[in-house]
C-alpha cells in the first residue's frame, strides 16, 4: 500500500472510492430498475442488455445537451449486455437514446418523454444547489387533463392546466393564468413531466413568492387543416405550428375563461414559452395586446433583420404606448447556449434602448436544456400579476 | 381480363381492393406517423427502419393477444425498411414491441403505454359494433393528476382522479366514488390511457345511464418499506403489492375524501380492478365492509381451493349477513381467457348458489385484453351507486 509513496496512495484510494460509489438509479427509472445510475461526480453509467448487437452507442438529445455531445461507445461487458460511464454530465433532465446497430432504441429502464417528435428516454442529474423543482412536503395543486373542441382546427385537443392549492375550496377566488408553451417536437405534457412546472409552481406559492394562479399548457404543434391558405401575416408555407396562435386566440383562452374560475381579462394573462415556444409567445402574445399583458421567451431565437417597428407585429412599433401596454416582457437563457439564441440579449438590449422595460435573464452555465427552463420559469413567475395583489 | 373465368375475375378483384386498401394510421401513433395502418378487414401492417438488422419480428404483448400469438417475422423491404402485415386483430388496444436481432425495441412511431413493467407500443383496433370509449361531442371530464403523501409508505404518491363534468360548477352536490385498478405490470395511468375509461364515464353519463361518478385510479404495486415485516394475514414473502391495501384504507380514501367532495361512507364506495387489480379489489374490498360496499372482478383469477367460509377474509362467510352487506358483487371476463380466469365463473356460480347475488359478465370473443375491460366498465359503472339516485 505504501508502495509508489504518497501520490500513488491518493490514486488509490481515489479509485477505490469511485468504485465504491455505484451511484444511484435516476428519477427516471422505471419501478425495479436500476440504470442509468449517477454518480456523486455526476458521471452516468448506462447499460442495455443486447446480446447479439454488434455496437450500441448512447447518444445524446441535441449537441448541446448536458450529458455532452456524445455519442457515447458502450462495451460488451458479461451476460450480453453494453455498459458506459458518461464524463461528468451538467445538472437537470436530459434527453437521450441508445443506437443499436444503428437503429435508435429507447432505454426500456426509464419512463419515455415525448421530445424530438418522438419517445425519449430521459436522464435526471440531481443539482446539489437547487430543489426548486422537487417534489416537497408543501401543499400540492392538481395538472389536469381537459378535452376540449377546438373550432379552429375542427378536432378535440387536449390542454393540461395546473391549478394551485386551494382551488376547489374557495368557490369566489379567480386567478389569473399563465399560458406556458414547450418547444419544437415536445408536447402539452412537456412542462409537467419534464419541467415539473407544476412543482416550481408549488414550492413557489408555499413560499409565498408568487400570486396563486392557473398555468394552461397546450400543445404548439398544430398545422393548419389540409388545403388551408398559408398565414396571412408571412403567407409562408406551412411549418406545422401555423394555426396555434388562432387556437389559443379563438378556442383555447375563451375555453379557459368559461371553464375555470380567471380573471379574465388582459391583465391577468401571460404567454411564455420556451426554444419554438418562445418565438410562438412574443409573435402570438405582442399580436394580441387585447389577450395578453405579459410575454415571457425563454430561450428564443432572435430573429433575423430584429426591427423595432415591423418585428412582432410592430407592437413595440411606439415605445411610449408599449411600456403602457405590457406589463411584464422577460427574455432569458442559458449562458452557453448557441449564438441564435444567446443573440436575443442583443434583441432585448435594442428594446430596452428604446425605453421599452425588459426583464433578461441569465442561467449561469447553461445551455438549451430543461434546467435553463426551469430557472426560467422560477424567475419569470414571481415578476407576474404583481398589481394583482 | 376474361381469362379463367369468373372465378379468377372476383379473386384479381379481391386483391385489387386489398392492394387499394392501403388502411390508416392506428389511433396510436405519434403526429405525422404512419404506421402501424389498420386495414379494413383488421389486418394490420407495422414497419421499422432498421438497415443493419439481420433479424426483425413484431411481438405480441401476451399470448392470447387480439394481435395474435406471434412473433410476426418482418421482412427487409427497400431502403432498409422492415414490415409485416399481420393476420386479422381482434378489436381494441394491443400492446407490441419489436425484436431487432433478439433485443426488444418499442415503435418509434407510437405513444408508449406502461404494461409488462416496462414502456411499450400500442396499437388500437377500431370496432364497427362499439364506440362507447372513443372521444365524442358531449361533456368531457377531467383526468386530475393529484400529488399525495402516503403514510403507509413514507412517500409521495400519486392519484389520477376523473371528475365528471359539471363537478365544478355546483359547490354543494358530493358524489360516490369508483376506486378502478390497473392489472399487474400496468400504472395508475393506464385505465386512462389504454382503458379510456374517462371517454367511458363521459359517454355513459350523456346517456344519463350512470350516476355521476368519481373515479379514482392509483398505482397497486406497493411494495412494503425494506425491512417492513409480511403481510400479517398471509405471512408469505413479498411479490411488490402488499402494502396496497394498507395504503387504500390508510392514506388513499382519507385523501380522497378529504380533497374532494365524496358521499363518505361506504355506500358510496366501490373497489373494482383488471386481472391483478380484480383479486385486490376482492381482497381488499370484501375485507374492508367498512369502507366499500360494491366490488368488481374485471378478469379475475379464480382462488385455488375456493372455500365461502374462508375466501376473501371470510366476508361471504355468512349469506344473509353478506346480502346486507354488499350492494354489487360483479365478476366477468371475455369468453376466450385462460382458464384459470374463465374459473371464476365456477367461483361465482358457488357464491350465488349460497345465496348471495353475483352479476356476471361475458365479453363475447374477448380474452385478457383492453377491450374486455372497456366492455366490463360499461357493464359494470351503471350499475353503482343506484340507491343514490
Amino acid at each position: 500500500m505504501a508502495i509508489g509513496g504518497v501520490a500513488a496512495s491518493v490514486a488509490g484510494a481515489e479509485r477505490a472510492a469511485e468504485a465504491q460509489d455505484a451511484g444511484r438509479p435516476s428519477a427516471t427509472v422505471l419501478p425495479g430498475m436500476e440504470y442509468p445510475r449517477v454518480h456523486a461526480d455526476r458521471r452516468v453509467t448506462f447499460r442495455l442488455r443486447a446480446p447479439e448487437a454488434r455496437r450500441v452507442q448512447v447518444v445524446a438529445g441535441g449537441a448541446d445537451n448536458g450529458l455532452g455531445a456524445g455519442p457515447f461507445e458502450m462495451s460488451r461487458i458479461e451476460d450480453g449486455v453494453w455498459n458506459v460511464t458518461t464524463p461528468p454530465a451538467v445538472p437537470g433532465f436530459h434527453y437521450y437514446w441508445f443506437t443499436v446497430d444503428g437503429t435508435p432504441v429507447v432505454d426500456p429502464a426509464t419512463r419515455s418523454y415525448f421530445g424530438w417528435n418522438k419517445e425519449c428516454s430521459g436522464v435526471e442529474i440531481p443539482d446539489p444547489a437547487h430543489d426548486f423543482y422537487e417534489a416537497k412536503k408543501v401543499p400540492h395543486g392538481e395538472v389536469r387533463s381537459r378535452l376540449y373542441f377546438a373550432e379552429v382546427t375542427q378536432s378535440w385537443r387536449r390542454a393540461m392546466v395546473y391549478t394551485p392549492p386551494g382551488y376547489d375550496e374557495d368557490r369566489r377566488k379567480r386567478y389569473p393564468v399563465l399560458y406556458l408553451q414547450h418547444g419544437s417536437g415536445e408536447s402539452e405534457r412537456s412542462w409537467s413531466e419534464q419541467g415539473r412546472a407544476n412543482f416550481i409552481m408549488d414550492n413557489l406559492l408555499a413560499e409565498g413568492a408568487i400570486e396563486p394562479m392557473l398555468v394552461v399548457m397546450e400543445n404548439g404543434m398544430v398545422a393548419r387543416r389540409p388545403g388551408a391558405p398559408p398565414m396571412a401575416a408571412t403567407g409562408r408555407p406551412a411549418r406545422g405550428n401555423e394555426a396555434f396562435g388562432d387556437v389559443v386566440v379563438k378556442d383555447l383562452v375563451p375555453m379557459v375563461d368559461s371553464t375555470y374560475r380567471t380573471r379574465a381579462d388582459r391583465e391577468h394573462r401571460a404567454l411564455a414559452g420556451l426554444s419554438m415556444g418562445a418565438g410562438q409567445a412574443l409573435q402570438i402574445g405582442l399580436g394580441n395586446p387585447a389577450v395578453f399583458a405579459a410575454v415571457g421567451s425563454f430561450s428564443g431565437v432572435a430573429p433575423e433583420g430584429f426591427d423595432l417597428a415591423t418585428s412582432y407585429s410592430g407592437a413595440l412599433r411606439d415605445p411610449a404606448a408599449a411600456r403602457k401596454t405590457w406589463k411584464l416582457l422577460w427574455m432569458g437563457a442559458g449562458t452557453v447556449e448557441p449564438a441564435r439564441i444567446l443573440a436575443m440579449k442583443k434583441v432585448a438590449d435594442t428594446i430596452r434602448t428604446s425605453g421599452i422595460p425588459v426583464t433578461w435573464f441569465d442561467a449561469p452555465g447553461l445551455a438549451h436544456e430543461w434546467q435553463t427552463w426551469r430557472h426560467s420559469l422560477k424567475d419569470f413567475a414571481p415578476r407576474l400579476f404583481r398589481s394583482a395583489r
